[in-house]
């Protein structure tokens, strides 16, 4: 028999897993409190500050009184800006009316998936991968279908994966490059492949958070090969913006309309200042956005090879946003566990793949969001804690 | 047989209907661009300038780099301070635990359903009310059970009647006071009823979001009469800060972690410089608030009288928000016709009741969050108006 809290809490509440990232974050704060020194490269945030003159722009809208509730879709000028920004980046060309302002890419995923599933309509998702997907799926009584990824294969997904998994109620295939936990990109011939299964019926739903991150190589819009596809994308990771809570989607013309209806009721509109600041970011904020490319690429240089060196299974390089996904299944096949005594034991705190999925049990993921001094003193630290093991 | 869009949008995403004040928006803006002078009592949105002490905390805020992801229950300064103006304000202590600081009232709505409804499970809701609580609700597979409120008794929700349809499947009573679209507050003695029907399985739910924009008699809060309730307030309204898209919940100690982990998903934390500007918002801003209360009720008592004089119904005086709910089943039964008539006729745009529920047909919302000289003017149109129709 349920408890009384158990009987006025939804099955979905009690369910929701918690980040375990956000535990260890606690658990980290707790032992800094405790006048430990931690290093932090557990979280999935910018360590940079938000650049200058995204500020002043803020600053200004501020000053001015620009305050206010926006239209629903967003600032037009910043829909504008954004489209001839993908024009720029891909050459697609994309009317700002298929331009939604969001708050963040979670109001985005919410609503894309209240706009197309129906309840016990299935969407394709990756383990390992982001694990918000599936809680917005499940929100709104949607269906997660899994294909698993090979980091043999630099974790990319198999079309031939995908199309086992295709069902009359698949009504998405979320793709997301570079891709979070993994830092992989995926190739343009896997992205074209994947847009093929795209429909009036189906989109790919292509989550591009991490896009203008990429160190070699290069990332693909799902723009450049289908229009039956729903772009999400935005200013926390490329920006430097986390707090301010500020992304876009870009969505076929038949999409806008059911999904403004829904954005008027579930958020009125997005953040007003963050969206002027927004503005200044596409406009003004290339030389921030190179400053900072070239520090995470340099990080990334430095603690690939090191954590390879120290035993670590990392069969392909991640080239993109700032994670390494790295197969630690020699020193533990609990990577919850393993996370717990590397925080305890050599003051290092990470996250346990199993975040993101079984699949990813028995690696971590390492976030190069800090500074390589930090990095470097991980690195020490780890050698040392391992010799010690 | 549905169209090919139609297969692929969700059925909730066909199905809601948009705000109908959005649309008198829309068609008023339509005519501002071709030269017309249009008086806007249709939004409900304040028209003051948020304070300028709230501004210089958010620019401080910026300048101070504050502008990362925070915790997801909120800034701890942040909380403690809302509980103490709980305190000062009802003589209620809430710890601090119980406060969550939320993206705007609509992320406080789905949070609250999200945790409580289980696909099929009942909310009451009134009718007229704000018709984003139904919007809400669907999404996380919820239903609806509406009690109609009657004018005569000044639009107060009635015990007997939200006995008769209560059910198993109740998990929980909406009441809002002041109200939108009515501006009347409901009687101690009436929410002390109500907060009766509360129970370990079952929540009140307080919008409380116009309290302190009470011109007349006394605004309670649910927390004065149980602990088994949710109380959804925040700065929009009182503070003019709805583009800040900041407001908090005080939940039961129980709901405390569901609701923050369905946050950690579905939302990650609220906006960071909106967080600093309310904390200056309750600790600086009381002159300001009780510089715009005063106008708005100046505007009150010249709107009111007027409204009667023309021949509008007002059985019961509103006393609270910015808003008059007037019958004009004396002009058309159907408010959208008219509203969509007086906004060509007379150039005033207003809200049809229709927008709050099938039972304020035939009556007109007026919102005074706009100058008195306009609404002097907008008089002096709709008199004109009736005396040509």
């Amino acid at each position: 028999m349920k408890s009384s809290s158990n009987r006025l809490i939804a099955e979905r509440a009690l369910a929701i897993r918690p980040f375990i990232v956000m535990e260890i974050l606690e658990k980290a704060k707790a032992m800094e409190s405790r006048g430990e020194k931690i290093i932090h490269m557990e979280i999935g945030e910018p360590d940079f500050d938000t650049p200058d003159v995204i500020n002043q722009a803020a600053i200004e809208a501020i000053r001015l009184n620009l305050t206010k509730y926006t239209h629903s879709l967003g600032l037009a000028e910043l829909r504008t800006a954004i489209s001839r920004s993908i024009n720029d980046e891909y050459g697609v060309v994309v009317d700002p009316e298929q331009i939604i302002v969001t708050t963040g890419t979670s109001a985005g995923m919410l609503l894309t998936f209240a706009a197309l599933l129906n309840p016990g309509e299935e969407v394709v998702l990756s383990d390992p991968g982001y694990p918000c997907y599936s809680k917005f799926v499940d929100v709104v009584g949607g269906k997660p279908v899994y294909i698993h990824l090979n980091e043999q294969e630099g974790w990319e997904p198999s079309l031939s994966q995908i199309e086992s998994v295709l069902s009359s109620k698949t009504k998405c295939i979320v793709v997301n490059s570079p891709m979070n936990p993994t830092g992989t990109i995926m190739s343009k011939t896997s992205l074209a492949n994947i847009a093929q299964l795209s429909g009036p019926d189906r989109m790919v739903i292509s989550d591009e958070i991490y896009h203008g991150m990429v160190y070699e190589g290069q990332a693909h819009s799902i723009l450049e090969f289908t229009d039956q596809a729903i772009v999400i994308n935005g200013f926390s990771k490329l920006h430097a913006m986390t707090g301010w809570r500020l992304c876009y989607l870009v969505v076929p013309p038949q999409l806008v309309r059911p999904i403004q209806k829904l954005q008027q009721n579930l958020y009125i509109s997005a953040p007003t200042i963050s969206q002027y600041a927004a503005l200044a970011a596409l406009d003004k904020a290339k030389p921030d956005i190179e400053r900072m490319g070239a520090l995470y690429d340099e990080r990334r240089q430095w603690l690939v090879p090191c954590l390879k060196e120290m035993g670590f299974g990392i069969p392909v390089d991640p080239t993109g946003a700032f994670y390494v996904l790295a197969d630690a299944r020699h020193l533990s096949e609990n990577s919850y566990d393993l996370v717990l005594e590397i925080l305890a034991k050599a003051k290092v705190a990470l996250t346990p793949g199993i975040d993101f999925g079984n699949n990813a049990e028995g690696h971590i993921r390492f976030s190069y969001a800090t500074s390589l001094d930090e990095i470097k003193e991980a690195c020490l630290r780890l050698r040392e804690w391992l010799a010690n093991r």
